[in-house]
């Protein structure tokens, strides 16, 4: 019997070469969470269609992957913000506020674009604090997802930070009809994508007024430092009361990211920032790398007081953050600061004569219980084929241990590299393996 | 707009309390399995049906959960064994031997039974060694899953040992119809649970005569250390090849493990180990903890050469062994070896005072940067409510900083379980919070 081994489109294998990296950033941001008094949550990859349509609407169904079992209407997890809704709604134990961390796979039966790093599969990785509408919680988000950019190497990223309530109040001001504003947000989130000309070629289809968009773009397409900006707006439309309350807001949560430990380099006001969701009621961010343009948005999030409290009688606010994980670990990789090994060892021991395969075992042995990732062969074959193993692998160095070295009490090592060989005493290897020195 | 939140059966959301510990028992495995060389692989939730029908069959076809989408045939992945498997016979580029580890969900459609902690999406966290029928795999395994079982507390946990050759070979032996061996393993399969007269009816059911059951039973059951009762089972049938081949793999096999670093207390010889899946070919090992019988086994695994090469042209031989990793963290939790905590924070900072809201940040701040999980509260509620909060989530201090401490340059420190408070330095916090002091 043959099965013809193929993957499903969009769907894809992460072989260990990116799997180590992979995990390794996980960790660091799992550990970061931690330290910021961020509790981690689990929930499951079915849930009902119901619970999923009620947040999305019947237009995003058919980006589900839907199941049907025990006369069931499933579908698979389309994002992480909904289940923590129902949960929220469901555990009366958890804390308010409720500061989670959850990091999971998510499915969209959207088109798969694997060359662009676009999967029907991916990781999602979501901070959100629940229960209260301090800005003090927008802050510490903006400020721990600026501290885990720069965590894993992004310290020049920059979050960009914007306030629907700004932005509509912009809009009102600029005197586009307040039942607009949503599609007039969705148009201008385009900017990066199509530039300014696009964006004006496609508020013109849909009907808005080229003095209209004149009086806005005069104004969030501005470039300035923030207080300078945010005076600006103040100076020409203050009155509005959504615009007052939009840059009173920026105002506090920069402030109180200084507090948290953001550098002010690291986050800068986007008048024109407006990201495409719906849901958003407040403060709105966004982070890209300047040195890397092409990845897009590294992170992204902001504050949705209306969606959490779906599940329960009473509303919920919120604000919470996606960092993008497989799309920075695509932009490490792209940039080459990733090692490109295949194996997590730092040493082959092979096996060289079959007599003394129990002595290279326990060569492997000595060497994992101090620590050091350690591979053994396992079969007897030519050392050549031993060689090209760990080669292939790219593990760094090879143990050799033959009758004439345990005589001796020494083990003869290979770097791979460079070709070098010498007999050594365990503890030199040791050393040798840990300081990656050469031979 | 109000939904009902609701899980579907056999479903579950995994809480802070339990996920903490849970991330915490992972990290430790993947790192012992790394250490030991072996690489990591993460493969698609959604894989084609004819694919996973390809090792079950379709009798397994109704415990899967199907998808259809673009017209294709698609179902949830049911274990890790066959998209290692598809995985191998895709990327050329792989290591042979490949030693590989894999922890992600898997879905069954079984009857769920949530208060005995059988869920139907479930974790699994395997090891296997492809492409070599060295028995050096077979111990390396092995003695990787003892290692693991002890660094996470269970010292005293045994894995039993035997082998397929050996167990059909005493079945040869001792009378059975060599077409029937599969239905007998199964049947022995079920002596933890139904115990030896609940195994001899169901033999007698089956049709097996009782001096054949009787000769088995007489061997199989027996007790005794390892080489006795190797010898007795060689005097009683050595002649017999298949039973010769299976006692020489065992002894290799337990003398190789030494080497790995096994102790012989963790190790037994069990020869009425059959374990239930018909893919085996050779050693077959299972753990259990004699301190906690009621929670079954640990782990569980074996030699299986001719599964692989479905999805290639050529046979693969194989070792593996799936960790229980729910299993073990439900009897560490069973067994109070793990902390009830809710938050990961060791100290919640709270805000004293609307007017040093930037000073309490920044107090959490210097104890993030220190090393220390710390939350802070976020809204200048009253003191008895934020203590509410850390009390809710076993956060054990509380910082308090008011315009008398900033003034003083202290922190108030108050310990939750004992209710002492008192002033200290920054330096005596951070000492007395990563010890865990009284005060």
């Amino acid at each position: 019997m043959f099965i013809q081994p193929r993957l499903y489109r969009g769907m894809r294998d992460i072989l260990p070469e990116v799997m180590l990296p992979r995990e390794e950033l996980l960790q660091k941001v799992r550990e970061t969470f931690r330290r910021w008094g961020f509790a981690p949550l689990a929930t499951p990859a079915i849930e009902f269609k119901e619970i999923l349509l009620g947040k999305y609407g019947a237009e995003a169904e058919r980006l589900f992957y839907k199941l049907e079992h025990d006369k069931e209407n499933l579908a698979l997890r389309y994002d992480l913000t909904v289940p923590l809704a129902r949960a929220s709604a469901m555990y009366p134990e958890l804390p308010t506020p409720f500061k989670r961390y959850q990091i999971q796979e998510v499915w969209r039966a959207e088109r798969a674009q694997p060359r662009q790093g676009r999967f029907r599969e991916f990781l999602q990785c979501d901070a959100d604090t629940i229960g209260t509408d301090s800005l003090a919680a927008d802050a510490e988000i903006i400020a721990l997802s600026v501290y885990i950019l720069r965590e894993i190497g992004f310290t020049k990223a920059i979050t960009k930070l914007n306030h629907r309530q700004l932005l509509r109040g912009m809009m009102e001001s600029a005197g586009f009809p307040s039942e607009a504003e949503m599609d007039v947000c969705r148009i201008i989130d385009k900017l990066d994508k199509i530039g300014e000309e696009g964006v004006r070629k496609e508020l013109n289809e849909a009907g808005f007024a080229t003095v209209n968009v004149d009086s806005l773009f005069e104004v969030i397409l501005a470039r300035d430092n923030d207080e300078n900006l945010l005076s600006m707006v103040e100076k020409k439309w203050g009155g509005n009361p959504r615009i007052a309350k939009g840059i009173k807001d920026l105002r506090e949560i920069i402030s109180l990211t200084a507090s948290f430990g953001t550098p002010k380099s690291n986050l800068k006001i986007d008048l024109a920032l407006s990201r495409g969701l719906d849901y958003y009621t407040g403060t709105i961010f966004e982070s890209v790398s300047p040195e890397q343009p092409h990845i897009g948005s590294l992170t992204g999030g902001g504050r949705y007081d209306d969606l959490i409290g779906l599940f329960s009688k009473r509303d919920i606010p919120a604000v919470g953050i996606t960092i993008g994980l497989d799309r920075i670990l695509s932009a490490l990789i792209d940039a080459g600061k990733i090692e490109g090994a295949k194996s997590p060892s730092r040493v082959l021991v092979t096996i060289f004569d079959e007599n003394f395969i129990g002595d290279s075992i326990e060569l492997a042995r000595k060497l994992r219980d101090s620590g050091v990732s350690a591979d053994i062969y396992l079969e007897p074959r030519k050392l050549a084929q031993q060689f090209a193993y760990a080669d292939k692998q790219g593990i760094p160095y090879v143990a050799i241990l033959g009758e004439n070295e345990l005589k001796k009490g020494v083990v003869a090592l290979k770097e791979m590299a460079s070709g070098g060989q010498r007999e050594v005493s365990f503890g030199e290897l040791l050393e040798i393996v840990k300081a990656g020195k050469a031979l």
